[in-house]
């Protein structure tokens, strides 16, 4: 009976949700005019309608397959999840998209009252999508359908604000997103975590059931070649930057993830007693191996650079799992499902940190015309290279702050009574959610390796 | 022996048809000529040769990149009879495939005795075979291979034909093919299906075995992601119009098929006992969402269009499955194995519909110059814009028409007593495939369910 | 204790491997001048940047996107052998990429010491990465990682070698890669498994065992799809005539994919008691119909060429794995593990031959303009066709005598006694990695069948 009340309003918080998204974009968004990719001239696209790479709009055609292959990386991974939860998943990438066209068209492709889409409008909301489900990875397991969606509502709303001061207001160079997709989704979702732990509830019954799981490694293969294929592409359709540089942040990426699966290779053996790390791991490896190249991806300017970026935050991967999971949970109450921390939340602070340090060394000998490029402000002459680094360095501390009070906010939205079933019910659904995240978890029985996550 | 006879009958079929195709290949199909995607200045290719966005050829790998990723589509989903049925699957597709260059040829490329080949061609071919493989949906497991193919060569000639009468005389915009695939192909399928009906035979065995399939849901996962991913693309592809409304075309697919997504998690828990919809009819919703979009796709001028209507075929579309397919069955003696009325059929009508009001609609305030694109006969004043709506409508009762009295011929050519087995070898053959069109059942063991379909 | 020894040893090398890897990047390597896709035109980069297509760089994205995808094509492929020897084989890839952008830069990329990488070295580095993989497929299952290391440094230096005497000193037209890849991963990987025959030991184990792999049909579909979606674009990356011939190019693989799909289910209900081939088979058919357009893709000019080539060799393939692969078992000594020898080796001699061939058929009339592009030597003037035919032809036994030398030695190398394991450390090695050839082998228990192979 609870049930049945509560499977009634779920459905009709999406038929709510999806009247009121509609009324909105029929009042609000329109299609923005010929020619240009979603920021005609005159509109006050902030900081993004002075890009050079804006101005000359790139082919249609690319953005968008990208935009869909980008899309198409989120659904394959959760394809982790099990079937079970991919239905789920799915439901909320429908409405996170939906949401951050609109809260991206308010603050970047507004004009005259009307909201002007295009392809560059379904990357952002995409991107914004992305950190969406890497905070998903964090809390998965302990969160009821309703309040996923709620998540994902409140997220997207809060990442659109950080995009907005870091690319928009700040200038900062963030072509792959290390800070406000893989550094914000990772901290804003532990928030939520530490908001809902719940102490003795959880820990027991999830112990019990550890054997789950032959398809987990069929869809961690998937998800692995999904990223080596996909990912590099997707890192350069927003670089600042066409042709070449472009052409360095894909190959930079590329040469990053070959480095850091290698990695994986070296450290499995020594943490655990297998002799080759199972393929999990090294979708995690993968994964960091890009968060760490978001940022400095085009500002590298020689390829052995991404190698060692590559081969070091693949071992600082791994050691997160093994030493500093445990860690968080017993001392800091942040339960991790996915561990999300080590494969997107490191990576990208260490991104971030690679980026500024590049900032720094950043000449207009190194970069050539470049340059004007990478750092249109320093190349136009109106900041020096220490201010562009100081900008990217700010950028950090900035993206915790927001990431984490927006995470914590959220996490008692999600508390409050209603959202919450009565017990009974509360007990039955986390029983199937968390049959879920077990599935996603380490079939071979170590808590802390249970790795691997969402994006 | 007389099964060793008939798996001989398949092999010598197949290498009788292989040869004459091979010898028609070497009498009549040459290349284009250079610099033309498949129809030179200079060939009568009826109404598209008149096209500009053919005039001034898209850039070929893009077009080439979409034909082959459409028939990853086709292909993959077909992943979803099982292991079993697919390598049949794929016979059929490439005789279709190999013999619809042939006939659209006869009527497109015709020039001098010889057929013209180009990308162009293997994208409409491309279509025909999707046309193949959705009427495959709706008698699969209860025709031979033998028929299939039969059926394969019969509909691509009639389906050749629709869409010469359709794109090539009406001057009927379709961009998306709302009307020559998807109607075409549902109806053709179930008239097929009401010609094979045996009364008794059938229901009993179905009913038993019910519960196969976790490898479906897996399928339907991949299959999900797939569509999400390529058939925006895919839709514009043949967009009449290059650059910005293809453009549009693409984001309302996806517009579309998002709020179709939303509307199952609407529907599915008041339909059913069920809190979240299975993947099976998440897919069903995607299908059904594109295929709304097919004709509308380029003629909607406001993103909240898409919307609505994807939300509302999104509610169309399970209804059809719990209320209008026992109906069919019980009382029209149609037996839709895979549910193509609700995924294909009845989207298509529907955005049949809604591009004709979107044209009755259309003025040059609009549109502006993507007037002159999306209807190229009216910007030339050789049609006002309501003879123009009543060809788009007059278009839909014809396709109607065509597909049944197709697919009852059809029907009728596959009951030749030679086709159909001895009885042995027939049920002996029918146990294996019936067997395949079970695991693409509803596990859950409600039949009405078992929705979800080929393309 | 010997199994720990053995883990750290991967572990260890795998280590020392990578950071010699960096430390040549860092001295070496640097990414190429701007505008140019991996040679610039003051480099001497042999054959290469005398090429009209490489001049007009192609755009950048495209070819990196095919780069990865190829990538993805044999990852996914990979999937075959197993989850658990999927992680394996991505650290073979892995290394053999870093390895193969050195090894090509030396010879191709090389200017005042120096490698200039971009986008052309990636496209490079991936084809000699195939080859690997290739060979890889006939020792499955009785190498250890070590070895397997090993094997793919030396192969791809070699296979570089090759290239290089071929495409760069000799001037043959292989776009596809029939010889450069195929013949030459074929061979190299029998005459490695020539070398390490050891009688007694491994036929008895292997044939009880045999009963492994509902996942194989799942991943024979996902590759078979995968190949038909990519492979055409693929082969079309360098084909060394951009726009048209290429085109052509793409149509005649298709088309002859196509073919031999078809021939499969002609020749399978002959040679087995099947009715349908099984997805391996057409897998391998599909495999084959490609090697055999490598060379000859670009050169033909009517498909039913392609149609016929295709055709013929989906007859052959079959053949070979019921007649040939068992007298190459018995009396050569030579264990085929996942039959490369009719999938690639037989197809890819067959395919020079055949380009042979059509080399001495062209003329000025049958090519117009496109002979400048395909064989530019030629149109030059500074090579008459029938030299151009003989350089084509000749370009075959080389790449067999430098295959087998190179399997030849490498095998002897693999047997030295440190990279072996004690007898019992072995054992258990062996026992894993042979159910992981097991699982991709013929689960209906005919080994001959055993079929189907890497890429």
């Amino acid at each position: 009976m609870a049930e049945h009340a509560s499977r009634l309003r779920l459905s009709g918080l999406c038929f709510l949700l999806q009247v009121v998204i509609i009324l909105l974009f029929a009042v609000l968004v329109r299609y923005s005019p010929e020619g240009s990719p979603g920021c005609a001239p005159q509109l006050n696209c902030s900081r993004r309608s002075q890009d050079p790479a804006l101005q000359q709009p790139p082919g249609f055609r690319d953005v968008h397959v990208q935009v869909l292959l980008s899309f198409g990386l989120l659904v394959v991974l959760l394809g982790r999840y099990g079937p079970g939860s991919a239905a789920i998943i799915i439901l909320i990438t429908a409405f996170a998209i939906q949401w951050a066209v609109l809260m991206q068209g308010m603050l970047f492709f507004f004009l005259n009252g009307k909201i002007y889409v295009g392809a560059q409008s379904m990357v952002s909301a995409d991107f914004c999508t992305a950190a969406v489900l890497i905070s998903t990875g964090a809390v998965l397991g302990r969160v009821n359908p309703v309040q996923m969606l709620l998540l994902a509502l409140l997220e997207v709303t809060v990442c659109t604000l950080n995009e907005y001061i870091l690319l928009g207001l700040m200038g900062v160079s963030d072509s792959g997103r290390s800070l406000t997709v893989h550094t914000f989704g990772a901290y804003f979702g532990l928030m939520v975590s530490r908001a809902l732990y719940q102490p003795h509830q959880d820990r027991r019954k999830r112990e019990e059931q550890q054997d789950k799981g032959p398809q987990t490694d069929v869809f961690a293969v998937v998800g692995t070649i999904y990223l080596w294929i996909f990912w590099p592409s997707f890192t350069s359709t927003t670089t600042t930057v066409p042709h070449s540089a472009e052409n360095w942040a894909v190959l930079n990426t590329y040469f990053s993830l070959v480095a850091s699966t290698v990695s994986t290779f070296i450290l499995c053996p020594v943490l655990y007693e297998e002799s080759t790390p199972r393929m999990v791991q090294i979708q995690d490896a993968t994964l960091a191996g890009m968060a760490v190249m978001g940022m400095a991806g085009e500002m590298l300017v020689a390829p052995f650079g991404a190698l060692i970026a590559g081969f070091l935050v693949g071992l600082i991967s791994p050691l997160g799992f093994r030493f500093f999971t445990p860690v968080l949970h017993s001392r800091l109450k942040i339960q991790d499902t996915c561990g999300v921390h080590n494969t997107h939340g490191l990576p990208g602070v260490l991104g971030a940190l690679l980026g500024t340090l590049l900032t720094l060394l950043a000449t207009a000998d190194t970069h050539g015309h470049r340059l004007e490029l990478v750092f249109p402000l320093v190349a136009q002459g109106s900041r020096t290279i220490t201010d562009q680094a100081l900008v990217q360095l700010g950028a950090l501390p900035l993206t915790l702050l927001l990431a984490t009070l927006g995470g914590f906010l959220t996490g008692r939205v999600l508390k409050i009574k209603g959202l919450r079933r009565s017990p009974e019910a509360q007990y039955k659904e986390n029983s199937v959610s968390r049959e879920v995240a077990e599935e996603e978890r380490d079939p071979s029985g170590k808590e802390e390796l249970g790795t691997s996550t969402l994006v």
